[in-house]
């Protein structure tokens, strides 16, 4: 449960009890570290496969991935369900002292909430989020595109980063802050991707240094961008098929706003 | 010709030669200061049209951009045409320094390199180019999947940023550093970019800050990834219809390479 305890260790009262629960359910435990090196190697463009024996899923079962229930149409914030929990409605109190006035968080708002909160988090080693990472997540979860995040896509938003901070510490177990190699791979599985072996290259090579690690700000800004993109995908074709068709417009309105 | 001159204001000589003609060329003289607010109102989802009067390119002729012909594919660094032009032979040793040993130009250093050259620009008032923007116009540009950027990718690359740093200059004659309503909605139609109403407002949404304003690295890396989509597009586009059909595979490496 995302409001499992406010755990945030030194944060001030009130910011702990406003994202309560991040540091709350799993982390640490046991890893993921198996054998295999860090592939970087060879590259392909669209439609290729990078030649070589392929150890990961094969083309045919390549990429899958089941997001999360999407964010429901945003209802005026003081819109309050009746069978609204007391977690849900605690939040949403917490919400508004965050959004500020016009009850939306904007991307320095979450530039500032994500980087108050990894400062206590020794262990998620990362330069922090920057402005630009920042209003790129808020492009990829702005559904209602109106240039920040609501109750709804904030709790979802939140609600995939706790899940994916627990999975980032689950395969560092001896707390580097960063995953490489088959940690990486582990991480991306653990988290719910399937991918094949074509688009983890190019994913290392997008999100991770040179030496192929990848800190936990640039795990976040890929695993926000993978869900909202598969679910876009998802949206898109209707008829289930694994194709979509789709024109200029509705191309560059998709790949610009992200 | 991008070469013109090298007129880099107390830069190190062997940059302001490698990097020749970033100044030259436009610049200055009349802007495209029109009527027209600044318009942020309302949002869409895809497929749907902004409700209202609207005063932009209509949704039948909306999009358009024709691209400078792409980067060849790359031969060995070493390999030197025949008719090779002077300029180009100089920009090729330029480059040379630039890139190191590997012979390409990796995120890192293209950030090295452009807040060098803005470090000179007073006039391009800017935070400066991010490493997270400078990934992102790598991964953008490199069409053969190294990770880096190679002389043809640069190439293709700097010939932009030359011919864009111009327009801004061109629609920013107060010299604020940023360009915002009908500077902005100029400077993009004036760089090739025939956007509709509803994707102009998700730009300036996503690349422009609350006042509507963009700063020149966020024009940069606006345009890098509108001329990067559109021909992605174009060459998916096999048979000019103005629609392209793709897989997830073929859309996740798309808009995760990027």
């Amino acid at each position: 449960m995302f409001l499992a305890k406010a755990i945030l260790e030194g944060a001030d009262r009130g910011l702990g009890e406003a994202l309560g629960g991040l540091l709350g359910g799993g982390g640490g435990g046991g890893g993921g570290r198996g054998g295999g090196g860090q592939r970087r190697g060879g590259g392909g463009h669209i439609g290729g496969i990078i030649g070589g024996i392929v150890n990961f899923i094969s083309e045919a079962a390549a990429v899958q991935y089941t997001p999360e229930p999407p964010p429901p149409q945003q209802l005026h914030f003081t819109a309050v369900e009746a069978s609204e929990s007391e977690e849900v409605r605690r939040f949403r109190q917490q919400f508004a002292q965050l959004a500020g006035p016009d009850m939306e968080v904007g991307a320095t708002d979450l530039m500032n909430i994500l980087n108050k909160i990894l400062s206590k988090h020794k262990d998620l080693k990362t330069e922090g989020f920057s402005l630009e990472t920042c209003r790129s997540i808020v492009s990829l979860m702005d559904s209602d595109t109106t240039g920040k995040l609501g109750f709804e896509e904030f709790k979802y938003f939140w609600n995939n980063i706790k899940k994916w901070q627990c999975v980032f510490k689950q395969y560092d177990p001896g707390h580097t802050g960063s995953l490489k190699g088959s940690q990486l791979h582990g991480a991306l599985k653990a988290a719910g991707f399937q991918l094949n072996e074509q688009l983890y290259l190019m994913i290392v090579r997008r999100y991770a240094d040179e030496d192929g690690a990848m800190d936990f700000n640039n795990f976040i800004s890929c695993l926000v961008r993978l869900d909202a993109m598969f679910r876009a995908f998802k949206a898109l074709d209707r008829d289930a098929d694994g194709l979509i068709k789709v024109s200029i417009r509705e191309w560059l309105q998709l790949t610009m706003y992200s």
